[in-house]
């Protein structure tokens, strides 16, 4: 382990220059901040290039495990202040370890269609949050993965990777155009597409869900464009009884996997 | 309208410290933000004692129609640089239009057991993003209300506020501590309490819900105290196909709150 001191350091610096995207594309690399975090991603077979953590951190054994293990792997551990590390993860109370990962490859390939029957996607999903936790319905619901269509919220940002509650060390994602994403879809081993839709749609609760299904849900604000929903298989609706129209989008995209998930299960 | 200048101004300080809560209780209000959000307390028949909006903004005929309702009301109407409404928002760009409301009762003999199937309940929920979707999803399941139990975050927020996508103003909103929850439950009119739980628990598809059933979901880390488990009449858990042992709180008690609707409509 080697020590670093002051807030000016380079390494300080480019940790922290690791909360904008721009900086994460051009070095390739995302961070994860929490043991929690870095655990789940250890047991995942994911170990971060660099790890830092505060000095003088009560000693937990789970830490221990994940020093030898990134030690072990080549990768590098440091230690630096507290007013260091609250610099890099900009909370004044940070989570006291954080580490760099690789990014991962996002390519449509990456999905394998015969691995699960059920596989989310979003369109122009903005909000980290929504992103992360929809990363983490597609654990729990065993997705195949999660496909970002047109232009979302970055993955890899520190938001929703904490959302997603290590899910995005598990669950196979892929980002894609949509002009890219539907040729793959009806090429190959094919797929039912269904969209989260308002209109011209069926019940959700018995709709007649195919294995491998694709749900699909749209923007925050806006929903899905008509044309894509008129490009989807399905269109199934989520009965709304209040005044409000419509649902949080990973709600929704949660609602819908749990029905479909039991109708393929 | 009144036209107020300058960063100092006593009400653009007034304004700027209801963002904490302590101030927001001191003064029974809050604050919600956006043309929105108001259009829809509007439509919900509760106007903002203040409505606070940028100088020189666009037109526009919702916002011509809360002007009118707001004065015709004898409420107070204030134009301001967008600078101001910056330090009252804490936003860059902000929304151009919030307005303060007075705080609801939050009592628990608001809620009309007999007034719907399905009420949603939460403890010591902490993510104010979490708590307003759960408001956001009781609204969507007609449910006759929320019930924080114990230490939640603020419901009057702004990020709460703005995560229920004004459900705030309709759906009926009680705070209680568990000691007073649970005898008023099991007085009056009665009602089923079901816990989202990981302990001894059905299948959350075909439970035995009953109406008025209340559905109970826990803390995002800790989930429910046992004891409180123990106490509920049914405990229903949500398939985990993944490697993670929980759904987002707000997402589980959509999950749920969709079946048992299903079950007791």
């Amino acid at each position: 382990m080697k020590t670093i001191s002051g807030l000016s350091n380079p390494t300080v610096k480019y940790l922290r220059s690791l909360r904008d995207k721009k900086h994460r594309r051009r070095e390739g690399v995302f961070l994860a901040e929490g043991l929690r975090l870095l655990t789940d991603a250890r047991e995942s077979g994911r170990l971060p290039q660099m790890l830092a953590m505060a000095e003088g951190r009560d000693p937990h054994p789970l830490l221990d495990t994940l020093i030898a293990a990134v030690e072990d792997a080549g990768g590098e551990v440091l230690a630096m202040s507290e007013a260091a590390l609250s610099k890099i993860t900009g909370k004044d109370n940070p989570q006291a370890v954080c580490g760099v990962f690789g990014e991962f490859d996002t390519g449509l390939d990456r999905l394998d269609r015969t691995a699960a029957p059920l596989f989310l996607a979003a369109q122009a999903l903005r909000d980290p949050g929504n992103l992360g936790t929809m990363l983490r319905t597609a654990d729990a619901v065993g997705a195949g993965g999660l496909v970002l269509i047109d232009d979302c919220a970055d993955p890899f940002s520190v938001e929703a990777v904490r959302a997603s509650m290590g899910a995005i060390f598990t669950v196979p994602l892929a980002l894609a155009r949509w002009e890219e994403f539907l040729p793959w879809l009806r090429g190959g081993a094919g797929g039912q597409l269904v969209a989260a839709s308002l209109r011209d749609a069926v019940d959700y609760r018995g709709a007649p869900y195919a294995a491998p299904c694709f749900l699909l849900v749209g923007n925050e604000s806006r929903g899905l464009p008509e044309g894509y929903e008129m490009a989807c298989d399905l269109r199934v609706t989520i009965p709304m009884l209040g005044r409000a129209d419509s649902l949080n989008a990973a709600v929704a995209g949660a609602v819908l996997a749990y029905e479909a998930l039991a109708a393929l299960r």
